[in-house]
Order: structure tokens, then C-alpha cells, then sequence
């Protein structure tokens, strides 16, 4: 961290400064400019709170240096974390394809859209047994029930699941059924479920909130490998923008960041990052060709027909396209 | 709703789009324009899902017309609600200032500044005992021990306690000591918190999610008052936009938006949107004069020794001078 | 456009509003809802201004449904538009890579690189005379030098060039050089510039304001179709976004919506969306897999040398694997 | 500024950086930490662009330290600027009211509405006579014509004028009517009007950007002081957010930032931030109370009828009140 001082600070104010960086156990460094002076703050055990010297008289400025994770970083490990759910592997040049529906409706919807999708090509299979719902009156998904068709698809199909918790009181229930447990966007920074997460013995799928930037999603995997869970795979779907052509603007660049930053495998969600159909196979197309490591989509049967997110699912068709299409750019 | 068809659809696709609008119990209006068709969506209680038609074949654009909320709007209520604590009331006309440190650090700490405030004209004192920091590493709060410390302050001050509560398996103690809860920008979308704080008995200080819509942030409080609980407070503490010069954008157009669109109390929060303190004084200003019914302050008697947000607490003697100055402005 | 009354607007406010559209030339048609009325408003030639209707009493909200914009609509005209340029083609099908420096330095500088990219597979020439720059103290291009270097560059690789034009004053000088005009970010709600882009007879290269939405984009170009000149080559470069591990966030999800809405080929910057380059090859390769029609690179010999905008241009190796991977994952 | 090299950077790399530093003319200063090296880059005039060494094998991250504006700041000159048009002085305690209809019509709309402002407390007029519209099919303003409405409206009632210029061909034309040279928010980084703007002999009125930075802000009026004309006055108008209840989002903590940083006057227009009627008079009370040198409203006669932007113009009964308030609160 660089305390940068004004131009005028006096003398006694660049003391008490220092005095108080020292008080904390850090080491200050003094570092004249041209015309100003700025204070190194040293060895440091991961970041320092920048607010803690903002305040003081005489102070300008204060610039963070140092990244605030560590056992997420690459620094930390340099070589790819491998993620490995049965018989399938995330990371480091195995690219997964999630998907299935958003939410599971029925055993007899559930495996049909499983058939269809791993016949064309996915690896794991994806749908929502707990629903966060942005009104309290839309369909909140089938819960156990849902947990249950579930398991029955894994045995019918050898397809892992992935599924969504939302809170403590059913995470045992979750951690139960599922192969890979999802915490959604809007729990990218519920601490309580990430710490809970962090002694999981799944794998977490941990998706970037709206409008989370890069240090603070990473700071919230390092709330999971700091529990004791090192499992973890980020997934990107899009953040808030200005922009209204897609639901969210999905944000790629994300993923050359998290690969140097990071020894955690990145996946990308084109399907609640567009909110329409007509994106979902370019953006895939995209996240193959950026580096990702899987894409997760959404696929129904019967979109026309589906309880929740239904204009964003593939036909199957579709989804068979798709396969075929990212697997080939990945390969490139 | 209003689904927009194609200039070129025929006349068996608007067909199929009426047929299905039908099929949800929906009344379907096509409406000739131009070189248009548009369908009107009629006779649906509540909004409908727009995704449910974007996808098929002649449909340009599914445009919602009205807003999703219910139970917390104006046409539903027309009177403003008032929250009562103790013997403070939070809305129309009562404007409240909410005063306290970011954190519970000791029982001296939170009994000094308690005392500094209330003799400013604080009507609320706040403090965290359950913390929530982007880091695993830093204080967490000092839990049961800092709720406990918060009821002393009440029974030596008389002001009421706002305090945080973070998750479900500690918010039957924090509802025991706490006399209004609040719920944290992290957890504005934490729908499993938000239907427990509906049942709860004592009201609930809502903070906007850091990039939620009105609509969203409405439907957070909607979840509130649909599980019984209607003492509900909103709280704007900025949101996150490109700008850095403050920690978040504090969004005061907000303000008319909901005293216009819903019958509940708004508060400001000017320090965590600031993140630093040089900003909080003008921000709490402006809070009064746009028509806000309250503001939340962070103060600390030592700001440079606080063990979380030191640089966007004020210090006393500025916190005497804002409440004089808020007055005389709400008064205009 | 549909204006939506209040649950509680009478009979003589809708009256009211009714008779209002119809003063402005437009057909008012309202159409009785479960609980309000709603008025469309018909047969209007182009995009009626919403805030004409919105502050009438009774009026709770009024909703844009038609697009504003016409002549660059794909609803006006089907088939994508070819943009030609010397024997180079850009749309349907043909890949442009337009690769050179940020800026002209001078011949040397130019004819090497050019000479680079011409091997690798670029197919125009880019290098900026006129230098639009955030201080005025920084290098501001070589003017018409750097025009007179541009066409050195033609003559000797045969490579067509691109080049930004800033200003009126020097519009006919950049017109006579250059073979593609380039509009900036800065630029692109520069009505007078736009105005002036009509009337050239060079194709314009017209970059997406940094915060504009593709309604805005569109009807920019809509200035330049209006004015006569249909040769308009669209180039997304990122928007602002609170993100900050990239200079910009590029927005991919633009490609598929501007292929859908308009006729006219759109290519990707991805060397000024990052300001990286350790981010430009993987979104050079996104951009070729979501459907973009090109991408402009930025190139340099000695990028650390660069008078302008060195890190966030490629080494020539980098550029001629970028070239051969891009050229492959266009053709899947 | 200051580069942060690698954990496992090593000796040779940083003496590559440390003497790229020195041949451009800067000290280069190496400070060890506790686990890697900061590189301190001293005795630079200005700030130093951080993408020359962002490349360099080693280098993590580059940190500015600088402002970039220099005669803009309050460090160059720390008393407020006082800004003089006629009798009319803006800065330091004076604070301004700016009111007029969006666009001149006619003259007797001119005088109308001028009358009617004058009588409530405005201190300049504004009108615009060449108007910047989205859409080329949009009314684009009276011209000349407008202009000299202007003037009669100055003669008629001593207000002084505020008018928008949109190029370098007419910058005369408006340079010799108008009393304040407006640059609109689109044209905030036409870098060639900013210089024309340093040579006018005029006041010069420049809307902040709607996605600028307070940086990118301060430094275009750096471009109009360092072309020799000083007589600069901010107008903070909103910036684009994912938040879509208003136009744009009003940032008044600017406000705080640009009369800590700079000297320059700050005036809000909330008219087209808002762009609705109803947020006006709140967010002109908070523009007041936050500590800004004047607001800019949007006024007339019948605004129902008005050329563009009718819905966010006040109602001169609406205005008076307006003055009323905001002249209380200012004085708090």
C-alpha cells in the first residue's frame, strides 16, 4: 500500500503517519518525490485496509498494491486446480458442458431433457430443485422433491448434477444429492453459505455476483478454500451494465484475468447472461474461443412451456449445434 | 404486457402468440398498427413473466407494462407508513438520524459514542455485532457478546438499536436484542433471510442491493410484507456505477422514486456510499433536501483506531455539526 | 408507444391525453385492461418522443414500443450490407483483420509494421494521424504528415488504410488520404461530424460510444445513411462498466443484436476494450467465434517504444499467431 | 507512479524496468518489501502514462500516483475562481440560477418564459439554438435564428445568456451572441472544441461526460485553460448507470470531489439528469444543500407543447417555488 501525502503535508503530519503504520506492525517507508512525499507500507500479511490512513491530515491519497487473496492465487499455486466430479474432470484443457433445464418440474421433464442433452454431448447435468425468485409469487421450485428426480437422473443417465443452495437450513439436504453445489449470483456474498461451503465435501460452483468485480468473487472462492474446500469453479454470467440488448453484458475478459490471477477453473453461463435465446450459441462460441474451461446452458424440451426462464432455454436442436460448434473452436 | 409482433409475421403466428397467452389464463388483445401488430397481455394479476413469449417465431419484443410489486405500492396503500421503535417514529414528516460506530468494538466503545450521538439529536444508535467483510481475514464482529453490549446501550441511553443480522441460524438472537433489523446490501436477494425476516416481530431496515433496480429492491420488501411483516424501512446506500472518486454512487433520484412508487420510509446512507468521511457532511445535506425521511451516520470517537470503515466515520464535533445542518435543511 | 394511465385516472384525463396524441398527427387507441387503461398510439412514421405524453395527469408511465431507428434497419433493408474498400470486402462472409500501430511516428515506423501485418494476413492498414487524447499534454499525431505516411503505406504494401478523422476543419485533408474514415468513441454523438460523414464518398468506420446503447449507435449511423453515404462499417470497443480489470468491458453480446436489428457490418477493437495486451489475442478469438465480421488489432515493432497506447499492442509474433487462430475459428 | 513487480521477479527484469524509466527522463526509484519489489517512478512533470511499462516481463501492475490536471487544480491555485458574465458573478458564494426552455422556439416563447424566470429569481437564461439530437429526423433548433432571439431576450430583461455551441464552423456565430459558450455533454471530449473553446472570449459552460470520470472531466477544461481562456464553469448533468428510474443518475458527490480537487465553479442541472418532470425540485434542493454554485432547470410556459424535452420541464409556478427553496437551503 502507498500513502501518497499532499503536496504541503508538513513534516509532523508525515511523522504521525508513519507513527500510526508502525502501530499497526507494519513497516513505513518514506519515499520522497519531486514534490511530494508518499509512504510505503511494508510487509504486510495480505492487503491492508486502505481506510485505516484516509482519514489523516496531510493524506491525499491511498493506492492499494498488494491483491487481497492468497490461497486462491496463482502466486499461491501456479499449477491448475483440477476439479473432479465422478468420472468427469474441470480444468486445464477439459472442457465441461453443463446443462439441462433452469429448473427441475417433473421426473419424466427432467429425464428427457437428460437424454437429450447428454446424447449430444454434455458432461454434467444442470437444474434448479431450489429456486431464488425475484418475486415471491413466481414458482420457487420443487425443493427435496426436485432433489430427489435429481439423483434418479444421475442413476438413469451416470450424469453428474449440479444444483443450487440458497440457504444453511437445507444445505445438508443439498450436499446430499448433489455431485457439484451452485451458489448462485445473488449469494456470491452471502459469508454465512460460503463458509458453510467451505466445509462441503463437494465441489462449489460459485457463480460471480451482478456487479462483482474480480478481487471481491475471488475473495469469496477464498472464503471457501480458507474453510477447508478447495473445489471450487467460478463461473461468469454476465454483469450489470447500462446496457439493455442482453439481460446482464456478459464479460469475457473476466476470463483471461481469473486464468493469471487464479489456479481455479472458469465456466462461463451464456444463458442468464443474455436472458434470450438468440445469443445463447454465439456467446458459447465466444467462451470456447476465449479460454474458458466449460460453458453451463440451459436446454427444455419445450421452452414455450418451461416454469421459469423459458425464452433463454435451447430446443435441443440447438443445443446439439452448439455442442458440436464449441468443441471444435476449443480444440482451434 | 405488451408483445410486439414482427411488421412481417402472418397472420398464423399472431395466431399461435394469442393461443398461448390464452393458455396461462391471460386475456389477449391484438392490437393493428402502422405496419405492426402488438398484442396487449390483459386480466393478469401481478406481472407477467415477459420470457414466456420472447421466443416465438414473429415475436420482436415482449415490453412490460406494469410494475411487478404489490403489497408495498402506493396505488395499493395510499397512506405513508410509519414505523414505530419505541418512541421514535421513522416517516412522514419524523425525520430520524441513525447514529453509531461500524462496528461493536468493546462496551466502553459503543456506551461513548453512544452518549456523543444522542447528545447531538441521534434518535437511533446503529453498530454491528455480525459483520460482513469481503474478507475472511478481517474482524468479523464480536456476535452475541456485541448484541449484548448493544442492549446496555439502550438501557443507558433510551435510544433504540439497529444492528445487521446475516443469516438464519442467528436471527432468532439477533431479533431477541435488536429493535429494528437490518438486512445488508449483500443480502438484499437473500430470499431465504428476507421470507424469516417476514415473520419476524420487530422491523427490518433494508438496504438496496449494490446494483438492484427500484423494482428489485420494491420486490425485496414485497417478500417482507407478504410473509406479515409490514414495518419495513429502505435504505439507498449507493449503488455501484464506473465512477471511483466515492466508494459507491449515492443514487438521491431514488428518493422521489419511492415516496411516489411505494408507501414506505426511506432513509440514507451517506457514509458506506462516500467510503470516506470528507463526503458524508454534503451527502446528509442533500439526504434531507431531496425529501429522504432519515439518514445513517457512522461516527467513532477514535476513527483512526476503529477496527472496520475507520476513514468514512465521522468524528463527533462533525457529527454535531451534520445534525444541526440536516435539521435545518428537512425544516426548508 | 403505449402510454399507461393510473389505476385511478378518470374519464375526462384520459380525454385529455386521448386528444393530445391526436393534436400531434398520431392515432390514439386505448384498450381497457383488468385495472387501468392503457392508449397506444398508431401509425406514427418513425419512434414518437416518449416525454411528449409523460407528464400529462393520470399518465403513470409511457413505453416506447417501435425502434427508432429506419434506413439501417434490417426490417428496412434484408441483405447485409458489403462494404468495399479497394479489392477488399467487409461483410457476409469476409473477415477483415485491420492491424498497424495506435498511432503514425513515422515512415520507418509504418512501412515495417505494415510490412508485418501484411504477411500475417492483415487486409487493412490502421495508424491514427490525428490523435484524439485525454490531456493536452500528451503527443497528438503528425497530422498531415502522418496522412502523407498513410498513403506511402498504400503505394508500397498495396494494404488499404484506415485512419480517424476528428474534427470538420480537417475532414476533406483525411478524406483525400484515407480509404476508411474512422469516427471515434468520443465522437460517435458528434452530430456535426456525423452530418459531414454523409456527404464523404470513403466508407465511415464508426466506433461505439463508450457509454452509448445500440438504439444510439444505430441512429448515429442513421446520421450518416440519412446524409447519403450507406458505406458504414460498426465497431464495438468496449464500454464503460464498473469493471476495471479491463480498460473497458468488451461487449460481445452486441454482435448478435446488431446482426439481427441492421444490415451493416460490425467488427471488434479488442486492443482498446482491454488496454492489455495479455487480453487481446483470447478476445480476438472470441470476437471471430460470436459472429464479428473483423477485428482492428493494434500492432507494433517495438510497442515498448510506442509514443501512445504501447501495452495494449501486440509484439508482430503474437499478431501472426492471432491471425492464424482467428482465421480458423471464423470458419467453424 | 508505481510498478509492482512479480513475487518471482527477477533481478535482471527489474533492472530493465528501472533503466526503461531512466530513458525516458524519470528517476527510478526500487523499494524491496516484504515479498516482492515496488518500482517508485519520481520527478515526472504531470502524471507519466502507466501503459509504457505495464509490458515489461515482471511487471504485475502499475499503480498512478498522479493527478493528471494541473491547471485546473487546487493545487496550482487554491482561491475558488470567479466566474464574471455581466453583473451576474458564479463561484464563491454566489450561487446561480440558470433557467430557460430547452430550445428557443420563438421569439415570443423566448420572452415568455424569460419573463416569468426573471420574476422567480434566475440570474441567466438559457435557450438553445443549435440542439444535438439522437435522431437526425428530430427538430434541430433555430440556428441564427435562435441566436438572435437570444439577444433580444439579454436586451428585453439583462439576463445574461447561456447558449450551446456543436461545432467549429459555428463557433463564432455563437461566440458573438452568446454570454456563456455551452459544451454539451457529447462534445465533452471533441478534443478540437475544447481547444476553439481556450480561445474564446467567453465563459464556457462544460457538461461533464455521461460516462467521464471526474479525471477525464477536469482534464477537458484542462484543454480550454491551457488554450489561454480560465473562465471555465463544471455542470454536473448525470451519468449512465444500470439504473433506469431516471435518465441518468445524478452523482452529487462529484460536487464534494471537484471543490476539493479543483478551483473551478460547479453548477447541477438536474432537468437532464432526471428527465422527468417530478425528480426536478428534489434534486435542485439537494444540488443546494450539497454544496454546488448554482443549478440549470429546464422552464416552460407549456411544456406540453414544447419542441424537445417537454416532460422535464417545470411549470413556471413550479419554478418559483423551486427558487424559493434551493436560495433557503443554500443559505443552511
Amino acid at each position: 500500500m502507498l500513502i501518497v501525502m499532499d503536496k504541503k503535508a508538513t513534516e509532523s503530519e508525515i511523522k504521525v503517519v508513519v507513527t500510526a503504520v508502525e502501530a499497526k506492525g507494519y513497516t513505513a517507508r518514506p519515499i520522497p518525490g519531486g514534490d511530494r512525499v508518499s509512504i510505503g507500507v511494508l510487509y504486510n500479511k495480505g492487503a491492508v485496509d486502505t481506510s485505516l490512513f484516509i482519514g489523516y491530515p496531510g493524506v491525499k491519497d491511498v493506492v492499494p498494491v498488494t491483491r487481497p487473496y492468497k490461497l486462491v492465487s496463482r502466486e499461491f499455486q501456479s499449477e491448475d486446480t483440477l476439479v473432479k466430479v465422478g468420472n468427469v474432470t474441470i480444468g486445464n484443457g477439459h472442457f465441461a458442458i453443463v446443462a439441462g433445464p433452469c429448473a427441475v418440474e417433473s421426473e419424466r421433464q427432467a429425464l428427457t431433457i437428460a437424454a437429450l442433452v447428454k446424447e449430444s454431448g454434455a458432461t454434467l447435468f444442470r437444474g434448479g430443485a431450489f429456486k431464488p425468485r425475484t418475486s415471491p409469487y413466481s414458482f420457487q421450485g420443487l425443493g427435496e422433491d426436485g432433489l430427489k428426480i435429481l439423483a434418479r437422473v444421475r442413476e438413469e443417465t451416470g450424469l453428474p448434477v449440479v444444483t443450487e443452495v440458497m440457504d444453511d437450513p437445507t444445505f445438508d439436504l443439498v450436499e446430499e444429492y448433489a455431485d457439484v453445489i451452485q451458489i448462485g449470483t445473488r449469494n456470491m456474498q452471502n459469508f454465512s453459505l460460503l463458509r458453510r461451503a467451505g466445509r462441503a465435501r463437494k465441489p462449489i460452483f460459485l457463480k460471480r455476483g451482478m456487479a462483482a468485480t474480480i478481487d471481491e468473487w475471488l475473495m469469496a472462492a477464498e472464503y471457501i478454500l480458507e474453510g477447508g474446500n478447495s473445489q471450487v469453479i467460478l463461473c461468469e454470467r454476465g454483469v450489470r451494465t447500462f446496457a439493455h440488448h442482453s439481460r446482464n453484458t456478459l464479460d469475457l475478459s473476466a476470463v483471461p484475468v481469473i486464468r493469471k490471477e487464479s489456479h481455479l477453473p472458469i465456466v462461463i453461463d451464456p444463458s442468464h447472461a443474455a436472458g434470450r435465446r438468440d445469443q445463447v450459441i454465439p456467446l458459447s462460441r465466444a467462451a470456447a474461443a476465449v479460454g474458458a474451461q466449460g460453458v453451463m446452458v440451459e436446454v427444455h424440451h419445450t421452452p414455450e412451456e418451461a416454469l421459469s426462464d423459458g425464452a433463454q432455454s435451447l430446443y435441443p436442436k440447438q443445443f446439439h449445434d452448439l455442442c458440436r460448434q464449441v468443441m471444435a473452436i476449443y480444440n482451434v
